[in-house]
């Protein structure tokens, strides 16, 4: 049962970085959300919708589900901050947010363990069997690092 | 060989991850260094001598060599930023980082897959016995996702 052992160590991964975003947005006031994380930078509000956008475009590249939130793209992965004028608002983006992460946390627990090393599904058949590596839990394992990426920035917002 | 198989995953991320950290810290000034990440937060140097020194500790964790730069915990890691005055200069940090990443790199590719599988050197047996998942690779998981935090900082400092 080593493979159930290597996906208790990447859900596990995924999960701290997960909850520790979790925190960090609820700490802050939806005032603060409209902060930058530094001068000229990216607002927290940004960092939010972008990773409940890239959160949910797990869900078709993993094969578990579904786009909730492809309205959110525009705004969150294909312009930068402050590009497009007319964004969702803190309460609906708290929502979405919470509502993608617990949609996540309950299909990925769903998965079994060889479905974890099936390949992606941008992923044709003659690639994956040259890099089996490119595999579900890559996907799960970059987006975790991706989740640690914007996490560092989040925590540097002022608050109070 | 799924064993192969996740190194390589887990080493995939540590090295992407890696490399974007060096060119980043390459990609500023001696005086870029001295720069907050942002008001008030750690400066880059802080972080220079950060990931020099948690990636130092990963040699005696993984039980792969001994400390290189244990002068360097006070300043970077027991205390914050601009806590300890006298710290090491531009030239000196980056010299130890280069060298630290040579040695890991090197040192994690001598590892085998049954190795990484085993307890870090600070777990007991009968800790390991119940928590298999606490093991050499989730170390290197675990500081992965700690370098893309600080990565995450890192490119926010103003250039030029």
């Amino acid at each position: 049962m080593k493979e159930q052992l290597y996906v208790k160590m990447a859900l596990q991964a995924w999960e701290v970085n997960s909850k520790r975003t979790i925190a960090a947005f609820s700490s802050l006031s939806d005032d603060e959300l409209y902060a930058e994380i530094a001068p000229g930078k990216n607002r927290a509000i940004y960092l939010l919708g972008h990773l409940t956008a890239v959160h949910d475009m797990m869900q078709p590249l993993l094969g578990i589900g579904t786009r909730l939130y492809p309205q959110l793209d525009e705004a969150f992965i294909s312009n930068a901050d402050n590009t497009i004028k007319d964004i969702p608002s803190p309460a609906t983006l708290r929502e979405y947010w919470a509502h993608i992460n617990k949609v996540l946390t309950d299909k990925f627990n769903q998965l079994s363990p060889e479905e974890w090393f099936q390949k992606h599904t941008t992923m044709t058949d003659e690639d994956f069997a040259k890099e089996p590596h490119r595999n579900k839990l890559a996907v799960l394992i970059n987006r975790t690092n991706h989740l640690a990426y914007h996490l560092g920035q989040l925590v540097l917002v002022k608050k109070g």
